[in-house]
């Protein structure tokens, strides 16, 4: 059976999407993504992505599901849904600026689109990311405070510890955030594993590293809860804006660069919804055809 | 400008092979290869190789332009130009059993395609890949014999001071061979580096540990100068039967099992060619456009 897919990615965190809309589905997305998102075997990617009409009656216009390389179905990824919306607008499967989207972590999302007017393509979206989520034990972690702010937390290696300063919140998954002089000096390879599996993290943490340049701009790096080192985590720059904002380092609104690219994050009131705008980006077609010789 | 390509590869080798014979080629093609060959932004692969019209009067059928994903323009790819004349074939470019192709690195080559009957599409294919070169000076290494025959090499790390035996030639690229009990034993991400920059090698060395479990079977892995633990390398599994042979270990023919599948390699006589053969598959088809949004 021949399948139509689109490559896209959103600041490097890469996707293979392909369209239930007008196409049958394999019986089996999770074993096809494993074929299908291995990097010499197959297209390559961080996983695959089905974009499948709604169930009648539903208030969505698409549902997203989501499998990362190893088959696991995943809730929610934030650069992933920019591009599901991109895809269901340039393709045709909707043609409105604002797309809702059904997902499995995070319910329906809203996602506003950025239009080239030259192209009628989407360039930027975006998507309310919901509120973060403080309470420690929520989070979860066993650092005192709703949320923890700036607490001390030690690293051992090679023989010395190291003592950073971190602030821990839930974007639906666990973030820990440390601001730091230079990000590109921390040996994150060496603290990400170790900091991921930290005891005062019961479901280990994401780990990111912070650098704040301006109240409005900051850069950071991530080291990925079972993934490691990362381009790009976009609930992770959630988690960095919030923390920033409740540190006092920066301003509700921000753009935060990450390895593969930058996005611009808001936290209009403590309470509310993370407001996440960047770009998502087509990077070809193809037709994958596992009964060719 | 809308490129058509094709994704494919030889035992885990992968290509990007883009054809020349019916469309427009960019006129730098080794910036197109750093950008095409990422595996977040591009289509990802281990490089670019064009396939385009011989010259008028050359006696070849096509030429293969090969380029790495740094850009640097290849010689040769034993896996690539496998798959090089199942793209020929299967695309209709070249309709026969026996095609030649000229190489930048290793002059014309033929090849002979195993076609499934019931497809009308290339398998495998059988390549000359030509005679090895035994003589030290020319591998070139320091060591001493023409070749050096399971000569002791040692490596230091942590401390600690081990002594492999080692068996050198090229095939045109340097390759060190040490046959062990336990591929999977060897620590080969720490003694490859250490090995590749060995001084007794002056243009690096291709490091590969094998296993001999019957006289015409063998397994290997590889520490590839430049790219460290590749899933498989054609002119290094060679290089395995020749060592094979002159240090009595194999027979002249072999199946060679690399971590991307299995090669049959034979090396009939004294300072002839050796003749590989393996699978090319073709993975997916697709349209790789940079003007778009």
């Amino acid at each position: 059976m021949a399948l139509r897919f689109v490559k896209m990615h959103g600041i490097g965190n890469d996707y293979i999407y392909i369209s239930g809309f007008d196409q049958p589905i394999p019986d089996d997305p999770s074993a096809l993504a494993v074929r299908i998102a291995d990097r010499h075997f197959g297209v390559g990617g961080d996983g695959l992505i089905l974009v499948l009409p709604p169930e009648p009656g539903s208030e969505a216009d698409a549902v997203m599901r989501m499998f990362n390389a190893d088959g696991s179905e995943g809730g929610m990824c934030g650069n992933g849904i920019r591009c599901v919306a991109k895809f269901l607008y340039d393709s045709g499967y909707v043609r409105a600026p604002r797309i809702r989207v059904k997902t499995k972590g995070a319910g329906v999302l809203s996602l506003d689109l950025e239009i080239d007017p030259a192209s009628d393509r989407v360039r930027r979206v975006r998507v309310e990311m919901g509120a973060p989520i403080l309470r420690a034990s929520a989070i979860p972690t066993t650092l005192p405070g709703d949320p923890p702010l700036d607490y001390p937390i030690a690293v051992t290696y090679d023989g010395k510890t190291i003592t950073y300063r971190g602030t821990a919140v839930s974007m639906g998954n666990p973030h820990l955030v440390m601001f730091v002089e230079d990000v590109a000096s921390i040996d994150l390879e060496r603290i990400g594993p170790l900091l991921e599996r930290h005891e005062a993290f019961p479901d280990r943490v994401n780990v990111h590293v912070a650098q704040v340049d301006a109240p409005d701009v900051a850069r950071m790096r991530t080291w990925e809860r079972g993934s490691g080192i990362t381009l790009a985590c976009g609930t992770g720059a959630c988690a960095v804006l919030v923390a920033g904002v409740l540190t006092g380092r920066t301003a509700r609104a921000a753009r935060i660069h990450l390895p593969g690219g930058a996005l611009d994050l808001e936290w209009p009131r403590d309470g509310e919804t993370v407001i996440m705008t960047g770009p998502a980006v087509t990077v070809f077609e193809g037709v994958w055809d596992e009964s060719r010789v």
